[in-house]
């Protein structure tokens, strides 16, 4: 019986505890992709109990306490915060093998020294215990990021955002962790909402110009890609409902786009022509700025439309979708690949279904560089648990070349949630522990503690040059 | 080495075994799904031979029989019962992994308490020692039932079904445990199959209900599922090729559904709109009825024609399919939730690739209750194995909250089935107790009782209301 | 912590160990499936350096390479051989987990005798190690085939193949191992590629009958199967991008094929129709001759134009596909039961998600005989690791006869490759001996010795008539 959550928390062999303490618990923490707000860092937000840090925002959170026949009143509605955390306690406590309990309990364990269990009977004295932290310490946001080691953020902006908070956190010198911003230009995508039109109008404005036609997006594109590399962004993040490909003309995009922003209607087959066409633009861009294209699909949003209307998006209504996307998604590559335009790509599955096919594909697009070119991404979102991450993690190593994988990112809206790193860091340790105990890999403590550097910190920062 | 299916079997941890051991080996068994006959418990059948018991009617014992290229005439032919047993022993033998392999031994030792091995050479010594067993203590339906200490039972019924059966159990006060009959209307909802209008035709003859349109099935269907309310039954059981989306009009669907009604053939759009207008109405009436639905999708069926015409249905040729189901699965519980009748539902994966797809869709549309509203179900049919069981606690826990599931049935037509509760409960165990075991929960043996008695026995109880 | 690839590699248990010495090591290797040149066998190569006989042809090691950012010069370009070695040895020591990492060693310890360790530094001693016993020794195609224990030698041959260099071994009585031609009509399938006319017109010549519509090429494709026959062929292969099945009628098949061959284009129905005819002929005319057929698909063939241009096919620039293929699989196997047509079958998954699929389908094609008619093949190409031939032993034991297995080929274009075999065994024997172990299969040495002799050797000696 191993100690709950203890030292050794998923360590099961030596050379894995050794790999963990020695090379991998104490590097910083490159956190390329969040969710995190760029004004709550630059205020300092301030918390005031464990309900604001956990349960207002995090919609993992809420969909555990749903599953538990919570009513909505103790999740998203009028509920004091202790009695909110009471439920979320209760909650936690039937939801063994889920993630949000070893996340939830490390995060006590290392923000509040909390190391008990959190439970129906504990709840009160937990909460009580936290209260008492934050009275005596403080809570802010910039504490909990220098607490957790972190050296490098990049959130999630819009390609129509102002950066104003970017632009103060940069100018201050007290922040000494750096903040960029990621360019996330979804909405540029969605021909097929409502708001299309009134969005490009808006990016347009941004930009400082009058969007009529492709030529004219392009221009406005073009101005604030520029816009956000001078802050620093590296990274842009495409969220898909499914991977398209449509090949097109520029004169049937430019078409199409015209009529769209006319507020007329297109199909399905006119939206995937313009997107197809945006996309390869787009990637071409990044290339030639040496950003890097993140991609992942498959995921079916807002699925339930009365808690929609009553939530909005992003509360925890989202699943898996499962279509077939090998064809697309290598059509995509290679028209970039064959105009020499293919940037640095990750692609992330939400279907773990999706592994090996997106190993594969990429195995097929990478490049001469110092660091591996087209990289599967962590397992995240509804794979981000034990099991999620050691099926990517021998996914990529059984296909490729995991000493080159760029490693762990949070995609969280929680600014505890840097112990995810650590958690992703004992998997990995205890995955390359178990091979090297296993007689699959020499015991070779320099070869084992350069991968295991490489994919904690060293690779990450090498492949954004951070 | 352990013991051969020992007193330990398939529990490798001491939290694992104390589980067991502790919790949930006497607890009593609910079968909420089942194609055994109410007919056979009202008449008792007895049983004089294990051949009888074994291969009558289990086509996966056919399956594995056919894999080892043994004659039909030894699996649903004319050879004698010894035969058949022998044979099956032959095959047995080399079905190392099989879940068939522990399922047979698991029913020798509870039901005969023979402890050794069926191989080729002890066929005979198992078949004497089986026979004189049942000439010594006899081999009834409901002593089979009984020693089982199974609480309930749901059978699998027609809309047409008279429940004759269930009548006369239900009146019997000898027999103390509950059989109630379950709803399964597939015949309904199949428009491309040649019977339907005469299937419709007897329907309505059972509903005293003359169906010539959408209107009078309707009503035909109402009167039916009142009928079966009155007779106890609470849960339905859809088994679909796909599942499909198809949104039509009231009048569309009566259009087509007449159309049909006079003979004539549907295309296969027509037939989906049909589909969807029946699901949509007879989801809502179980929703009205506090009745759960059952959803099971992705086999093809009778996919052998050969086999089909010499065999008939049921007989050992069906298989998976691997179809995109996402969209449509999420498309129709929305439906339903738009209009606050989406009943408590229970989605069975047959393709294991399904899980996390119907895992993260089933966590859009949970609510308020006592017992989790949206159930992933049991490992079954192709996936009640080892792995497949432990795959299906893995993804419920992972993306859910496992302490909220309602546990396992046998979806069997034999009487012996019911050694697969304990098959389930030993592999439940051990999942629970390796968690624990392996620091990932603590060592609270209330928590861990609560969660094994839950999922075991007390969650389905109450989900149910029985 | 288990020695680094030692005596005892893979093999976990007591029992392992002992399957795997005491009843797998010693066993010949029927090497069904390859892509090895007859003619290097024929001319007996000779090799004089590992980087001739490790990185010329073998596109997954070049694949890592290139996943390691090492320039093209390195791999299939001009650089020395030695220095393509140090480069290989750099990328193959990142690559934890990988198979080439097994791989590579094991024939660098059954080869060479080398059993330390290749990395960046020690690539130098390496070369220099084996280029001694090159010298001293000699390596050649005959003695590595020889001193691999391979009793049998199925290669990979077009239908229009003069099969010169496997008479010439046939005649040879020095060559004490068998070479059989393997059929695989994959260019007779593609009418969609520019080049189908012209080899349609060379395999007319090589038949000795002009082929002008269906007729002809039918009768061309039966002489050429005679021809094959003749020379001790016994197994087609079929790489399909796709499942397709599109019944259509022999005229309409004569039609578009004689307007292929007009040079006309065709749609993908057109392509898709002759290709379900053309795959229900081959089938009944395997079944006729006794012959095996082999299907693998879901692969996306050279999907890097790019490099295609550069490098040609079969260079490390294929990925698996994810289309749903069940149905027509279903049908198309079904299409030749129905006529009692169907021959002994091997299906091959190259996404597993396709394992349980393909098991259950082919679950409905079995038929009397000594070994099992449709065999779930080995895991293989993208699939060929640990866990992937962990999970397809999984699958094909969960849901069939294990037992009946036939087992591993090497799929490979190198002469060392047999050492997979080995790999592949010592894997078969860890599963088997775990399962003993474990307790879910009796401790019965004489029945866990037949399972391994039948699944290493045995089965397939008998499924094919060697």
């Amino acid at each position: 019986m191993k100690r709950f959550m203890g030292r050794n928390f998923l360590l099961d062999t030596e050379t894995a505890r050794d790999l963990f303490h020695r090379c991998a618990a104490d590097l910083p923490i490159i956190d390329y992709h969040c969710h995190i707000s760029p004004k709550e860092i630059w205020e300092n937000r301030a918390f005031t109990n464990p309900t604001e840090l956990w349960l207002e925002g995090d919609h993992y959170k809420w969909r555990i306490m749903r599953a538990s026949g919570i009513e909505e009143t103790y999740i998203t509605g009028d509920a004091s915060d202790f009695e909110k955390f009471q439920k979320y306690a209760e909650a936690l406590e039937k939801a063994i093998g889920n993630p949000l309990y070893h996340f939830s309990h490390l995060e006590l364990q290392r923000y509040f020294g909390y190391t008990g269990v959190l439970n129906h009977q504990t709840a009160g004295t937990v909460y009580s215990y936290c209260m008492d932290r934050i009275a005596e310490e403080g809570c802010s946001v910039r504490d909990l990021i220098r607490g957790s080691h972190v050296e490098v953020i990049c959130t999630t902006d819009d390609p129509a955002d102002d950066l104003r908070y970017h632009e103060l956190i940069a100018e201050d010198p007290s922040i000494d962790f750096k903040v960029y911003p990621a360019w996330r230009p979804d909405q540029i995508l969605n021909l097929d909402k409502d708001g299309f039109p009134a969005y490009i109008e808006k990016l347009g404005n941004a930009a400082g110009v009058r969007i009529t036609d492709l030529g004219s997006l392009l221009s406005a594109l073009e101005k604030r890609m520029d816009f956000f590399a001078d802050h620093g962004c590296r990274i842009s993040d495409h969220g898909l409902y499914r991977i398209v490909y449509r090949e097109g003309t520029e004169e049937e995009a430019d078409r199409i786009l015209k009529k769209r922003l006319q507020q007329e209607t297109v199909t399905r087959e006119e939206t995937e022509t313009v997107q197809t066409y945006l996309m390869k633009e787009l990637g071409a861009a990044y290339h030639d700025r040496g950003w890097v294209m993140q991609l992942h699909y498959g995921c079916q949003r807002n699925i339930n439309t009365r808690a929609f209307k009553a939530l909005g998006p992003d509360t925890g209504f989202d699943a898996m979708h499962d279509e077939s996307s090998a064809e697309p998604l290598a059509a995509f590559l290679n028209s970039l690949e064959i105009r020499d335009k293919l940037p640095k790509t990750i692609v992330y599955s939400l279907n773990p279904s999706d592994d090996p096919v997106i190993e594969t594909i990429l195995g097929c697009f990478q490049a001469p560089g110092p660091v591996q070119k087209m990289q599967h991404g962590a397992a995240w979102w509804f794979n981000d648990h034990r099991p999620g991450i050691e099926a990517q993690l021998r996914s990529f190593a059984s296909t490729g070349v995991l000493g080159n994988f760029i490693g762990m990112l949070t995609d969280s809206r929680s600014f505890l949630s840097y112990a995810r790193h650590e958690y992703f860091r004992r998997i990995l340790c205890n995955f390359i522990g178990e091979l090297a105990e296993h007689g699959e890999y020499p015991d070779d403590p320099d070869a084992l503690r350069r991968i295991i550097e490489g994919i904690s910190y060293e690779n990450a920062k090498k492949y954004f040059g951070f």
